[in-house]
């Protein structure tokens, strides 16, 4: 990676994360945006924001965004957190004087990238990242190179189906793991178990129900238990396609690891072959906040 | 690919087939040589066959092995179609005198090598190949490049789990696509419904359980159905994780994919997401008997 700084977007549904960041992906400095829907205004305040950090100096620009994108032509296809189909988001960017190329990708692609760089430094040639949040996204390393697939599409690792005819999920499958371990599957999971017994649990979110599963409450436990039989399952099909050395859990719901990790672990251990089952580390991530970021700005070579 | 010929060994449980190939993977002669057991004994005998070859215009000898193999220290872990176990088959290969360096990897892996230059002539650069024998074996070629994992087992498409807690599979796992789409799992799955109905079919092969669905048959109909679902579900799988352009099918059982295929195919199209299921083509190989003995020889770069 050639030494500069780039600038570095990570463009979410709720809020939009900007950094400058070193060919090492280390954070020089950060800035952070409320996200709004319209995609030229929205451009244009990013630009107010990063606008002190300009200068000829900066090797380029990368966004890493939540949804389907084109990385070839900078077109986000569809992301349904922004509410956006079809916008040239890339040229966006350019129209409003961002610095250098603009690079594109998918976020949780992005987030891959920097994971190498940042929290592995290198070490980690062949990296599967799953980002656990609201929903269950992935990122692919290969070989030491970031995989985009032949679309832009490739390491939706959510959405492999790990119960054939389960549960449903927001992407009109069933039995995805999104729909065991994504924040919102397990928040909504966990309200219905509530109601059956009778009883209100207000409010409710990922981190209340890994407090809730500490405490020994057997609903909460349950939920997790179920998110790691599918990250189990999950797990060893990665283990036997992909052979990675590294598989990297990020994102909020990843805090709560303790209570799904081992036994998803032991899962994976049983069902995954030998050799790359003993080749492989799992991790849980200590920088998942700047993964996005930094990996975005490393999209500018 | 350097201009230039080489020696492909693709080193399968009954047979082992040898060829001269050129850098587009053409075949330029060939032979072939029963297995035996012994590892020394089989090289010397291969050695036997493929001298009149030798020659120092050769760029080197590249070996597909059935198995777990270690591509890096040149050695077959474990091949239960061999019986062999931690055999250092690239030093044995040195020993004989086969020319230039030697290259070895896993034959389903060399499959997809093959392919990528044989078949398609580089027109597939995010390729997974599916071989479909006794059992079911798999390849990826990513950006162009042979993918090998981090510990050259990457590819095990057979193992993918396609029904949680499903029929068992010959890797001591349950529910893997082997276990519905394999040929030794057809015939056996075909046997046991035939016994029950008091029907004795012998002799009974992927073929003939073909045939007799070709004629209405609704025991092997069924069994052929099921193989269906269980590659629907590995496909849809295979497209949302590696968003590739290419899937290959080849082997023996491919030959029977009228029968399977285009349930597949719709249940792959249902359940993946649109743009990397509009991105990909799924094809039947014509080349199925070269691909793995093309693919070995141009492990030789």
């Amino acid at each position: 990676m050639r030494r500069g700084v780039r600038l570095g977007v990570d463009l979410g549904g709720t809020q939009v994360k900007m950094a400058l960041v070193n060919e090492r992906g280390r954070v020089l400095d950060r800035t952070e945006v409320l996200t709004t829907r319209e995609p030229w205004g929205l451009v244009k305040s990013l630009r107010s924001a990063a606008a002190p950090w300009f200068s000829s100096a900066l090797l380029g620009t990368g966004v890493g965004v939540a949804g389907d994108v084109d990385p070839a032509r900078g077109v986000v296809r569809v992301s349904p957190n922004l509410g956006w189909k079809k916008v040239r988001l890339a040229a966006l960017f350019r129209r409003a004087g961002f610095p250098g190329p603009i690079r594109m990708d998918n976020d949780a692609t992005a987030a891959a990238w920097g994971a190498t760089h940042l929290e592995f430094r290198g070490r980690a040639k062949n990296l599967v990242i799953l980002t656990l949040g609201t929903g269950v996204g992935g990122g692919l390393v290969f070989d030491g190179r970031l995989y985009h697939g032949t679309t832009g599409t490739a390491g939706e690792v959510g959405h492999l189906c790990v119960e054939e005819g389960g549960d449903p999920c927001s992407c009109g499958n069933r039995g995805c793991l999104e729909a065991y371990l994504g924040g919102a599957s397990l928040v909504r999971r966990a309200l219905l178990a509530y109601k059956r017994r009778g009883r209100v649990v207000d409010p409710l979110n990922p981190k209340i129900l890994a407090g809730l599963a500490r405490k020994g409450d057997p609903v909460a436990r349950k939920v997790w238990d179920r998110a790691a039989n599918a990250l189990g399952a999950a797990l060893s099909n990665i283990v036997n396609l992909l052979n990675p050395d590294t598989i990297l859990l990020t994102g909020g719901v990843s805090r709560g690891a303790a209570l799904f990790l081992p036994k998803a672990l032991r899962i994976m251990k049983q069902r995954s072959f030998l050799t790359p089952a003993q080749a492989v580390r799992v991790v849980v991530s200590e920088r998942s906040s700047d993964l996005g970021v930094a990996g975005a700005a490393l999209l500018v070579e």
